[in-house]
């Protein structure tokens, strides 16, 4: 076994950290406290700046202007960018613009690929990604409503979607839908399709009012619906009823993404907790961190975030070398390990922060609201549990439905 | 011991549960997705209703037109207002007036009666409370640098607070400030003064921004300066020196009041997560309310939350009883205990709602932000378990400091 | 409301917990660390101590020379002789025992009590109660193996029980066996009836190893088999087919008596957490107390303690005021909160202790063993938090199984 | 980052496995429920059947006939062997005679390598390790009284020692004592010194009452008495002063031991949650593996193990790499995360056995009682935590007294 960092990922690491503490980080506080109208030019000259220094696109290969890093290097990288939440859409590796970026990379036509993939990867437009339906318990994704039936040279999408993030300021949304309603296996039903969002029938019916805000752009959740919606079949993503197994291979590596942006959100939640802990005085020259709970917790978050990092990366070297359908348990214990510290170690940080925990002039409120939903979505921590328990208890000789 | 409810409070809660499910809680969906102009009319409308039916200021006596109940009955009422995040304001019963008006019938002169709990106790005015300061730790209240300095008949006030909740739109601020710097005693040195807002000298700085928002009017939390600002020494409340005797007093009903609307929350959050449950389909003829975990998460609920509801009850009987100095420990003991239990429930209960939970489309995601404060205002959780055990450890013959 | 206790109860309690303290505790030593013939003896001696001060068998009615308790007043008095693992045997009211009592009281006819009452109450036997049997899962008693067949005069009796509590040295055990395995309801095909251990075809297989012990005598738990065991129909305990509802009646005021006994147990948890912190120092100067961690500890077993005995005594309340049906909730709460609270208290004390925690010089390393199937019998946590919930999602038009 | 596991090691778990399951497993139930002299003669026969397999003293070099393997494949080893209580005394690496071999590999004379070493290493005889005073906090391990004073050739020693494990039956005790109080620095004034167990004035006053046993031979944890208790100084280990130091020293391969140990344990404990879950059954056809909760614990067992393993495995890889001193944040935090992990697996495991699991049937109940002690030894938890938080607190600028 061997736990070292190459060099050539620790520089990379630690020009993107120096990045972002003084040119992303100082965003915050009008991000945190403003419209985001006020944020959005400063930190589109950040954008300029980062494919300057040629850090655009760590995900990508160079041939789409990206850095070319594999999905172990990336994992780093995603750690490093998670300190800010503008970390990743500063360096164009924004969810879900990074996982469209993927699919299209993999399954994409040369057009499609030149439609769709070149002006995202150039950060030129940004795309979103319809999949849930609030009619349908999220944990289950097979189970959908939304059809695009063949009629002559198209699909007609009819269906009705939610928690479509970004979708308000999208080009187009990557749609799934069932084309193959008899297709024997539940699973092989659905597919995956181009929709312009420019496309008639196609519409952003509102953005989600999520934990007391609408939000706006990049920073919203959609309620779309499609209405006789018409796209050429051209537009289909890989083959037809592959719409499952394309979400699924992008699962590994987005998890690793966002686990790693997690740890990202816990290495600042916990230097934030550190440095308040020393320079609040309780009583002249008795600061905080002299109390026994507050080391406590320091150690403890201490402790989960290495734990949570070695089994995010150890889960990365899977992938990569046996494959997702082996690692499928890996992934699948990140999601509601990773997340089960995210959760411990943002509520420390501003317990210690008292009543400035709670205000907007630090980002731990932020995450505490909106990484609230990270044991939610791709599946509550519940349904993760279950079915990892099923695997391994079918080892042990017995089928156990979840 | 008997732990049966007069059937006259039961009568009360029944009318007042009514009225907060078919009148109150309509005017959610409003309040949570809209800017609350939106609101505050049918909110006025809603207050008018409530006076009509005799229900309103249930903590008054009814010489100020309330409803005349005793702490042991108010807590009740409390809790079935806590239903809904509007509905102690609905009842004129929302902190810090419902504080404020203890104190000036307390405490008050008759002028000050006149002048400022009579407006108050109509619901004409709002008020505000302004004691904690940016630059020292809550949990130590006596640790405070504003000072009120006679001049002539006047006392100048010049200071910096913050969290100064409803400052925003409030007639007058009841303000601590440190009149007697030279007392032996650390907590004689402050005093309680009424500063009108129209006073020169006083200025909101800003409203605060709290987990995303800065708020306004009532539901808002503002940062106040004092610069030399004169008020006449009429406005003294109680005796000079007395600022921390008369927080002390006001802290125990406070208590009460604030743990039976946490638990009034956690019943509506426990309601929420059994209504969902039930009509939530896995698949076909299988609700959600199906899993054991589920199942397990609403048994765990209703234990909590019966065990938070006796202690604060009993608190509250032994208040009354005993007074505030014997019930110490209790009045501590269910602030950590009930705003624990408070978190729990509500995380439980988004959970329970995957995505909708952390969406404005119920009051969840609402408390789930707000109320991470019940663990750190009044003094975060851990310090109040320092003094308890402080306390208990006296009995064994030790002094130890927290 | 009322939470205070009748002088009365104070009283007896304090006589109680001074003999206890003065007389019970003593003998803990020896108990812990020698084989149980050494303490026997001395415990005997106790006992008629106790007789003679008039304090024998406090659940039982004047008439059976107890001292008439009421099942609320019994509760104080089983939270005092919780604070020793020999304080409910001193004084005659040990599990199983008292619940057999309890049971003979109510349904045996006048020759039962006779025969086995009156010497049970006399502290000159004991027995024991043979329901759970090792082939079936212990939270569904209605699975049940066993039979009693009618032949003749008698029953003729073939079984497999385990956890037999203090089956060695039993007298005769109230053994729960199938005599209506027609009945349409489950539970009513069941019967409770008496067979004295010299009954041929009864045996006491082994006692079970538990915890590192065999055990014997009293503190043990027995493995028996009936194989054509022969008992005369009169030893049949109420009518036939009641069995389970007998057991049922007896489980309410069993589950207070374990409940405030575990209740007592968390107290002396507290008490030597506490008496040791103070005692041991860290430093010349610097007690263990002087820790946050120490401190905090002690104020959430303060919190907790408080919060579960309030629980039990409304359930006694509500189960002496409404009965037991209509308390079952309450009922299935107090097993698994106490439970959880005792588990919690009892780690935290051994912890505070350090290596001496883990020893038998105190009881603390007795209770962190013996005290933890109290989340598995009389059904594991588990089951009861879904009983509770298929109670109160009933209320929300849905069924579910558990 | 490479997380493979080298296939030489592969081999050697896997042959040792089938060991541990096939040979000592089946000596279990006798160990559990019988006095150790039923199960020593087997076990030997066990231990001489490792030495012909080649499998023994894993830890050694090949110079005192062992395996020779570095502290990493050692690692993977001794979590095998912690399958079984019995797993590393079969193979001759058991604390705290493995310590013991590494002090006298590490810093012994020849001639205390021939009289002391070499029998220890062929396992004829076995050795304690006599530190921790009952008088002083096991957590500050500088606070210590015993002395060792020279006179003549000598070493006068006298002290009063516990927690000596294994002392009964041991042929010598490495002894901590004050040779040189003076010395300015507190950490400097202790050394460690052979101690045979026959040399006069040593005496092992009694094996400790633990958990409800006295223990006996290796199984026992030991007080004992150094009273003018003379051996020559030639019995010194490493020079004067120097004990904290190699103690320091033995520490984190000691550690990586314990907690890969520790993680053998919960894999064991893990195998037998499942066995029993798919095998149990609630009715027919639906086992207890069919429950959520079941599944949730088994999914978050494995989950913690997971992360346990890989945060030992990279400060075992650390130690290696960057040395002990720069790797104290990570042997600290492995005792406590294990600890953590080990604690819950085993109840986890108990809760699904139900009354199977507090009998001594399975190992678990062993597990339970006798690892309680592993959030103690060593340094308890809290220490642990307040040790880490400290260190980093200092790269913020802040010393903090623990």
């Amino acid at each position: 076994m061997d736990f070292s960092i190459p060099d050539k990922i620790k520089s990379i690491i630690e020009t993107i950290d120096t990045f972002v503490r003084e040119e992303i980080q100082p965003l915050e506080e009008d991000f945190l406290t403003s419209p985001i109208e006020q944020t959005l030019p400063k930190l589109e000259e950040k954008r300029k700046k980062v494919k300057d220094l040629g850090l655009w696109s760590p995900h990508l290969p160079e041939e789409y202007e990206g850095m070319g890093l594999s999905l172990n290097e990336f994992a780093h990288v995603s750690e490093t960018l998670g300190r800010s939440p503008l970390g990743h859409y500063a360096f164009n590796c924004q969810a879900p613009d990074v996982g469209n970026m993927e699919i299209l990379l993999e399954h994409g036509t040369e057009e499609q690929k030149e439609t769709y993939l070149r002006p995202l990867a150039r950060g030129e437009i940004r795309s979103c990604f319809a999949m849930t339906e609030p009619e349908f318990a999220g944990s289950n994704p097979t189970h959908m409503a939304s059809s695009a039936v063949k009629d002559g040279e198209d699909y007609v999408i009819n269906g009705h979607k939610w928690f479509t993030s970004a979708a308000d300021g999208s080009a187009f949304a990557i749609t799934m839908a069932i084309t193959n309603p008899d297709a024997e296996k539940i699973h092989h039903r659905a597919s995956q399709i181009i929709v312009p969002t420019d496309t008639p029938g196609y519409e952003l019916v509102r953005n989600i009012p999520v934990m007391g805000h609408t939000g706006e752009g990049y920073f919203s959740h959609g309620e779309t619906r499609f209405t006789d919606c018409r796209v050429p079949q051209s537009n289909l993503l890989g083959e037809e009823g592959r719409g499952f197994a394309i979400a699924q291979e992008r699962l590994g590596p987005g998890r690793i993404h966002h686990c790693m942006r997690w740890i990202g959100i816990c290495e600042r939640a916990l230097e934030l907790m550190c440095k308040y802990a020393v320079s609040r005085e309780l009583s002249p020259g008795k600061p905080l961190a002299s109390r026994q709970i507050i080391q406590a917790w320091i150690a403890e978050s201490r402790a989960e975030i290495n734990a949570a990092r070695l089994l995010v990366l150890q889960a990365a070297w899977k992938i990569d070398k046996e494959g997702q359908y082996a690692s499928r348990n890996e992934i699948s214990i990140i999601k509601f390990f990773v997340a089960g510290v995210l959760q411990k170690v943002v509520d420390r940080a501003i317990q210690v922060h008292g009543g400035l925990g709670v205000t907007d002039y630090t980002p731990l409120a932020y995450w505490f609201r909106h990484e609230r939903a990270a044991r939610i979505y791709d599946g509550p921590d519940e349904v993760h549990k279950a079915v990892i328990a099923r695997r391994i208890l079918k080892e042990y000789g017995v089928q156990t439905s979840i």
